[in-house]
């Protein structure tokens, strides 16, 4: 359609913004109020780079709320389901985050700064005011603010040979969601082992906001032996590993056990959390839907759906794909979305609606088998 | 640039979505996790048929927040530091909230919807996990949701003449903010005297979803004889009427007395509400910023700023100018910011440091005064 987007204070420009006009960005979205490039306009050639090679995105819409203070500690592990035992300065951990109701509201990393300071680094919604009305309802003891940190992602199985040489080789020995403050030509850096992919690589979060010009260039720079190129959280790739979109796959009503973080849940903890009592109903009640994958026939159907298609069996909804694009790996269109449990298994048929019509489908489990 | 938005299912698509790319929309932006229309590419044009006639505005993207159950009432009067003393069911109000430290993260209008239904009609912030946690924590018995519900705005001076004839010539008496649960053709409303501009209209809250694209034909239909065209919440028109944009005339350090809402503020009150506390305390110390309006010489500046203006005085930043544009009823840029109060007085000669360079301007208050 060539909608164009309307740029302007209210949303936030990231400190790379300018670097990713000149790499000629295509495409925006918003996110967490932040302007988020999603597209270079090639969007095969930025999914061969991503699984063959390295790609460097801005992801400064994934905002971090700082926690700090007496209660910093108290707080994240009130905020969370997840069972964080012995929390280890400098190792980052998923973290979803449910309402009252057991609803999924955000599913961050988590990154312990210091014993006082925490992060969380966010999907699209505002954990900023959720975590301010607990701690202000709870009397706590600490800050919760936006420390103003911007992530510049690296993606894809070079990126270790792009970031080591710039950052140094102790990157290659990082643990995944491990993380160390550093300094690179006097740019502050919070490097972390991480990303929306499962390509492997590194967060570069920009503690300097002045300076992102800078680390752009010594990125790409770095990248140039590689290809590195610029690219986007990639559509695609993050259907074939069954990458949860928070907002696009989730709805009103998603709790962790639909969308496979059952994991993340400890109902047997014995502090309170967020949400423990409700979880522990849902449970016990077992879930209605599942997050499931689709390989879906026909020809390369756009490269994104711009809306939730309806899934249907015999005629009725059984739920909606939330995502769907052409897999240049599995070679074959594929989709994620919610189905009702009772036909979620693997080999079931559905009818997928698109927005071409209706295309026959089969469930899988998520992530993808990819063809080596 | 010409910068495209992407579309997908982790934005909401207002049910007038179809209905907009149809009139011919050429710019969105996102608010509240929802696709805005804001611009069908003239500027001009589309602000005259605001003043002079009558305009139909998508503003979906104005969520409610639904306050539902025996505390819904309790949970209204403590999000708000306005006193609301009687609540009066079909009566709006100007409820701007605050965060425990004073800050303003909202400025809804709220509907008296039943005495155990409010709704709060938001700016863009994520007000339902704020009111969800607050509530949570309270242990109050209250649901908070969102009700789906979709404002379609007819505003303008001719603007009654379109909704008389097609709701009832009731809405005629309306007071300001009242509002009323009707239906039109099978399609469930409610008509509030309300809107983003100071031309006068109507918000037509449109409660079923399905039935978006009739409703949009209805009022385009009847406003035919009356020279009714697509509009958008119109840059232009707020910054002369001096309305505040939540998100880019505020930061993350703004309290209501320096955006001229101190008169929502009751620190009289009795009873607890959020905020109090810090309110009391920035009250006493007084402000150190405040919000003005600049009448800024040269030829006209772009239809719009993309992001926020230095302003100086003596070479020295005082402030920001958070957007501008060229006035046609004042014939002179104007714009509009937060500066030391210090220098805020009516008739200071400052520096605004536009994209193409730096302008001389002069504060004046808000509204702008526009000549007959």
């Amino acid at each position: 359609m060539g909608l164009e987007i309307s740029v302007g204070s209210r949303i936030r420009k990231s400190p790379f913004f300018e670097k990713t006009v000149e790499e000629g960005v295509t495409h925006f979205s918003i996110y967490n109020r932040t302007y988020m490039a999603t597209s270079y306009g090639d969007p095969i050639g930025e999914y061969r780079r991503l699984v063959d090679g390295v790609s460097m995105w801005d992801v400064t819409c994934e905002r971090q709320v700082a926690l700090k203070g007496p209660d910093a500690e108290n707080l994240t592990r009130y905020l969370t389901s997840r069972n964080l035992g012995g929390l280890n300065i400098g190792q980052g951990r998923y973290v979803p985050l449910v309402d009252y109701r057991g609803t999924i509201i955000n599913d961050p990393v988590l990154l312990p700064i210091s014993s006082d300071e925490y992060w969380l680094s966010i999907a699209d919604s505002d954990i900023l005011l959720w975590a301010s009305a607990i701690a202000g309802e709870r009397g706590m003891d600490v800050e919760v603010y936006d420390p103003y940190v911007s992530p510049l992602a690296v993606q894809g199985p070079k990126a270790v040979d792009v970031v080591a040489p710039l950052v140094g080789d102790w990157v290659r020995e990082l643990k995944y969601f491990a993380f160390r403050e550093t300094e690179v030509e006097g740019i502050p850096l919070v490097v972390a082992k991480s990303g929306w992919s499962k390509q492997g690589g590194y967060e570069l979060y920009l503690r300097d906001q002045t300076k992102g010009h800078q680390l752009w260039d010594l990125v790409k720079e770095a990248g140039q032996p590689h290809g590195i190129g610029p690219g986007c959280p990639n559509y695609i790739e993050r259907l074939e590993s069954g990458l949860l979109s928070y907002g696009a796959d989730t709805d009103a009503q998603t709790n962790p056990y639909e969308v496979g973080l059952g994991k993340y849940v400890d109902l047997d903890r014995e502090d309170e959390f967020v949400g423990k009592q409700a979880l522990k109903k849902i449970h016990a009640e077992g879930i209605k839907r599942q997050f499931v994958g689709f390989l879906i026939s026909g020809e390369s159907i756009a490269s994104s759906s711009q809306h939730r298609w309806p899934i249907l069996m015999d005629g009725s909804q059984i739920g909606f794909a939330s995502a769907a694009a052409w897999s240049p790996r599995i070679n074959s269109n594929i989709g994620v979305g919610l189905i009702e449990t009772a036909h979620s298994e693997a080999g079931i048929k559905v009818t997928v609606c698109a927005d071409a019509g209706a295309l026959d489908a089969t469930v899988v489990k998520l992530p993808f088998e990819i063809p080596e």
